[in-house]
């Protein structure tokens, strides 16, 4: 299954909106003029407005423009344009899936696809159930390739959501054909968390209870809400960063080594993380839970606005913009290691990090009781900056002997960064290769609600009576650096 | 006893030669400037020519300058200077110790150091004992403050002839206070080593047989053997360099942690590692032991001379340039790790590198059975370069699920090398704090030779029918590969 350059057609719903825009048109651009994708494809846009072949091509250049993506050769572009067709679609409209079918047959006709059949929905999430159901019942499914359907986040908005919107997709897609996309999981330095833990036998022996104090993944945004207001105000930080993102993160930082680094191994082990994630009672969130809600504040030298203040959302809404929990994992591996998450948005930097704490040792020499210990401490940088960074102990020069911080550093940044490949460009050619081991396995969304759901309707419950609690620019609520001091630990700076 | 800036009198044996000149008299410079040596001090050099005060005073602002020391201020160096005197000598000659003994006395007063004396001996091994002797029946130990002596390698050249020397020395001096200089002991990098082991939570845990396959010290020279030849022809590279500092590298590599970071302890931790070494039996030493004597070659660009053309050298010469070894370490937490060493001189490069190979992981998911393996490597520069670099595996950047070897750095040249002491000052200075944790004890001496013994004895039993059997610039002889071939291992190059 595992071909390097594969055929297929790509339907994209949602062409005119702006992930197809900035994300998928340039992924596809990449794949191509780097071989990855056979010269048998053909990508159908389809939206609500009309719109001819020849704009939506004009779109699709301008959307490589706007990506920066260095274009040589004019007749490079054309020739990639060339495979692009528009489809005006009404979503709820039979007449519109059989013409959209009848396109999909000649395209495929025309580039020799073989039948295969990507169905990428990038858009608003209240119409996944009714698409899946209908590609199903006007025929669309029924071809002599294969078939995938890809969904965007967000996959429901608590457990009975997820499982309702489940059903009606399963019953046109089973488990294996569709591709969930958590866009984390296709980013450089995310998928290299089991490289660093399974192909180092530095880090492996290490990883587990005996050797780490604590882990801490940070994702922090300084943008605020900005223009999603109305999707923001239903969803919130915790369904919107923690029930996907932050949960995929933990499970690929605690997970078991999976047998082979197959799908069905990886996954697996990712579930039972999951599975052993301490459940919070409703009555407990606080003890493991904080959320907070940006006030106004100053960012890079800007006033900005508080966030019941940005267009759409309520004066006296009780959405969280910003949530720090610590997380359990009730396993041999991981008994008594919390994991501590937190991410906001209008926070001081944008940041993706995760730090892994190593105890100190059962003797430190050079740190006698009493005196402020210095843990060891491996930093993983997700993004912006994508590396890793060391903290060891060393010598201090000089006749003393003390010790001093060193950094022992990797920065992935100075690779070609046109070598390194967006995340979106990974997943769709895992995608198109029938690789699914990057994408969220149903049972692993099942389970992140039913963590989530408690916090969320305990929340949900009580007003947040002391929202606005963060100003814009600060590292979140004080609670936040509470959660850690109980104990004993403390956030690690995001430029360590 | 562990004062800041002690007060003493430094008296030189040697005070014309080369150590003394290019080594004593800028560390002691330094530590004057770096506040680190009291006012209260005075230098007496000893030699057999006659020189006037002001003479000798003079060579000495010529050794700081040679030293490319930065002097800002005359005013500076002439109170520094104002502190050395010359008191011309001959070693059998009782006078020569009176006349020595009335200037310590006056100095005493003069500089008011209380009765401390140190005895530096920076001179040809041969008089070692005979000064001794004297300075303790001339009355020379006999001072109201502590006495020190300080004696430069090689101590003795077997186990017979060190027994001796240190019987006599012993005379005169108790064992606390000889402080027996192996002047790697006071490079930053080495010194580093114990930091590095027991002050990282990362390291320690792996630093046994569980987790390291091999380790590998490396000190080459690019020189050849120069001036030295009558000295070297009946030294060699095992006793020049193996029997101190290679051996003393190996013990702080693999002691256990020491109960405290004091100097009874950690040297007992060394004596036991020493102990633990297995021995070689003179008929098995071809097993463990390559010897190499370097023939014409060329280094950076120019054409040298090959050992037996030295000046001063044997035509038929079976004197060893070149020392190759694999070393056991017969106790629980190093049975099965061979240590392998290596020094030589007309080396490709000047390196001394200490390289730890860890054992692949029990199953490595990203190194099928069959492909090659990429070990985690941890690599201590000692020189010329300070630092040190842990060679790990990450993801390669595409969309492939391979990985690329990558490096974490940390370099202690940034560190402003002014502040980095020489090893000498460092030395120096631990000698007139009373601190002997990084001088040799007796029982590291007497081991040390009886370990090496059987090889020399191995090797002036049979002509090396080979010499001269590596050309100058290469990387010793091809023996030397195959001592770590026979065993799965390669040599890491220098550059690694």
């Amino acid at each position: 299954m595992n071909i390097e350059n594969p055929k297929s057609l790509i339907v994209i719903f949602g062409a005119t909106g702006d992930l197809a825009n900035r994300k998928l048109f340039p992924s596809i651009y990449r794949l191509f003029i780097g071989g990855k994708l056979s010269k048998h494809f053909g990508v159908i846009g389809v939206a609500r407005r009309p719109k001819t072949n020849d704009e939506f091509r004009t779109n699709v250049k301008e959307a490589l423009q706007e990506a920066s993506i260095p274009v040589s050769d004019e007749a490079i572009i054309d020739e990639f344009c060339r495979h692009f067709f528009y489809h005006p679609f009404d979503v709820t409209n039979k007449d519109s899936y059989q013409s959209l079918n009848q396109l999909l047959s000649s395209l495929d006709e025309q580039f020799q696809v073989g039948g295969n059949r990507i169905f990428y929905l990038a858009m608003a999430p209240e119409f996944f159930g009714t698409i899946a159901s209908k590609l199903k019942s006007e025929g669309l499914t029924d071809t002599a390739g294969w078939k995938r359907l890809v969904i965007e986040k967000p996959f429901g908005h608590n457990s009975p959501s997820a499982e309702e919107l489940n059903e009606k997709i399963r019953d046109a897609f089973s488990e294996d054909e569709i591709y969930r996309i958590d866009h984390y999981l296709g980013k450089e330095m995310v998928q290299n968390i089991e490289v660093i833990r399974f192909a180092n036998a530095l880090f492996e022996p290490l990883w587990n209870n005996r050797y780490i104090s604590n882990i801490q993944i940070t994702s922090s945004e300084t943008l605020g809400v900005g223009d999603r207001a109305s999707y923001y105000e239903k969803s919130g930080a915790l369904r919107d960063m923690v029930q996907n993102h932050m949960l995929q993160m933990v499970a690929l930082l605690a997970m078991e080594p999976p047998s082979r680094l197959q799908t069905e191994e990886v996954r697996s082990e990712k579930v039972k993380v999951l599975r052993s994630l301490r459940r919070i009672h409703i009555d407990e969130v606080d003890d493991y839970f904080v959320r907070g809600q940006y006030d106004r504040g100053t960012i890079n030298g800007k006033e900005t606005i508080g966030y019941r203040e940005e267009n759409g959302t309520e004066p006296e809404s009780n959405t969280e913009t910003f949530v720090a929990g610590k997380l359990l994992i009730d396993n041999f591996r991981w008994a008594g290691v919390p994991f501590y998450i937190r991410t906001g948005k209008r926070m001081t930097v944008k940041s993706t990090k995760i730090v892994i704490e190593f105890k100190d040792m059962p003797m430190n020499l050079y740190f006698p009781a009493g005196e402020e210990r210095r843990p060891n401490v491996l930093v993983i940088h997700i993004q912006p900056d994508e590396g890793i960074t060391l903290h060891i102990n060393a010598k201090s020069s000089g006749p003393s002997s003390g010790t001093i911080p060193i950094k022992m550093d990797y920065s992935n940044n100075s690779v070609n960064s046109m070598n390194t490949p967006e995340a979106y460009e990974r997943l769709l050619y895992d995608c198109l290769r029938g690789d699914a081991t990057n994408f969220t396995h149903w049972d692993e969304v099942a389970l992140s609600w039913k963590f989530i759901d408690s916090i969320s309707e305990a929340w949900a419950m009580r007003k947040a009576n002391d929202f606005p609690n963060y100003a814009a620019g600060s590292m979140g609520p004080t609670q936040s650096d509470m959660l850690l001091e109980k104990d004993g630990f403390h956030w690690w700076p995001l430029d360590h």
